[in-house]
């Protein structure tokens, strides 16, 4: 099989290795060719034996068995049109962290073939030195409106996707954002909202100890560079100003039971949130 | 050495069984003798070997070598004056994460002999069986106004403290309380406020499908039960109005860029939330 990858960071690097590892177990052949704008990620992915070859023109993947563009959403956006003469044959799957605007820009040419997909995963490093093959294990990828798809890529598609460890849930596109916002995209807002208020208010000596867990746990994703932050907190606008006023509505609330020393409020609200246990 | 451990949950449960893998290390004798309102979690602690004998009556701990605290903030505002008679060779440790109310209702007869202390550990379990002899190993212990004990007993907490592996460092009481607010208190209610929007405007299939490793992380706390977090934010109310005032003015300005679609203010705002990664 050959395979072209879109981006050499931590989603593209992963893929590739997981891929390698899943068609030395078949004992079948795996051919990765990679691409990414930023040179040093190129020839480290090189050097790290991560992909085969490097290329820096798309057209030399339009006829692989596959390509995965593993690149910040609005970059997504700008590659989708140099796709547009990609074989027939040539399965696309896309890692973006948000899907409407995406699947609504697919040229109709490769519709059949493009598989829109949101891998549940990820870290706070970056670059293909934080690539591993374990990334995906046992995690959830969405695949949104595969009823646009042909059935061929999706089947091929989805074996992979499982063969690589992954669960496979559907969803409408359009849902999937709305979603996202609230479980993503709107945390990661707040994440790096914590870290600011405490950066301000806060000296390195108390913060060194004081940061229990909680707070480590809770300023992690603080940690995410702002390169796929912006595109994703762009294009899905809408439902995260949506969400985030929702999450202010909720603290609010709760700075009004605080105020008025309303305990009995505070506990209901409280329990209310450890419901959140049952579910994960 | 014989010590009296009030509260037998996850913090008073894990100091008693780490007394218990040092005293056998050093080959020395340790009595621990347990007390807990709840007769549940005194009846676990006695079958899980984490005390040797439970007692109903504070009394019969007031002649002991060291007396620890680990109940929730206004227990040990509650049980500080049946403490006044104890002896003047008795270590008393409060492990409330609390600080200035309580180093304020220290009855003057006990006050050289109290050590006022707050572990920056726990985890969002509960109950003697969720005792862990590792939970102190490696982590902070703040001491506050330590200006006001006797030396003795300030050297013999500070040895024990450190023999299972704690850090100490030392802060005022109302400063720490006001750090805590930003480091800890703030960021419970935080997580407790996404839990409840998320809970509120997404269905169980949708977050265990897109619940990726930093929602995760972030809603953790949340599962933290009331009975100790109310207590916390009735004890800390100024200062955690004050912190999370600060942390939705942060997130108020991020939203402000959003609307605005001002990206390259949502990128020095996150670049600025980075830096965190220098001290944790």
């Amino acid at each position: 099989m050959k395979v072209g990858i879109v981006g050499l960071g931590l989603m593209g690097g992963s893929f590739a290795l997981a891929l390698k590892k899943e068609f030395k177990k078949r004992d079948e052949r795996l051919k990765i060719v990679g691409l990414d704008h930023n040179m040093q990620h190129s020839l480290e992915a090189l050097e790290l034996n991560i992909v085969d070859k490097i290329t820096d023109d798309i057209h030399d993947l339009l006829n692989l068995d596959l390509i995965l563009l593993a690149i910040p959403v609005n970059a997504i956006l700008k590659t989708l049109p140099a796709l547009k003469d990609a074989s027939q044959n040539t399965t696309i799957i896309d890692f973006g962290s948000t899907k409407e605007k995406i699947v609504n820009a697919i040229p109709k040419e490769i519709r059949p073939n493009f598989i829109a997909a949101h891998p549940m995963t990820g870290t706070e490093k970056s670059g293909p030195t934080a690539a591993d093959r374990k990334l995906y294990r046992g995690k959830v990828i969405v695949l949104c409106d595969t009823e646009e798809n042909d059935k061929e890529h999706l089947f091929f598609a989805k074996d992979l996707l499982r063969d690589i460890g992954m669960k496979i849930i559907k969803m409408d596109a359009k849902e999937h954002d709305r979603h996202a916002a609230f479980i993503s995209h709107m945390p990661h807002a707040v994440s790096y909202a914590l870290a600011n208020s405490v950066l301000k208010q806060e000296q390195k000596r108390e913060i060194l100890a004081l940061a229990g867990g909680g707070f480590k746990d809770m300023s992690r994703i603080a940690k995410s560079t702002p390169n796929m932050w912006i595109d994703i907190f762009a294009q899905n606008r809408e439902n995260l100003l949506n969400a985030t006023e929702c999450f202010i509505q909720e603290l609010q609330q709760f700075q009004e039971y605080v105020k008025q020393e309303d305990w009995e409020s505070v506990r209901e609200w409280i329990l209310n949130a450890n419901r959140l246990h049952e579910i994960i």
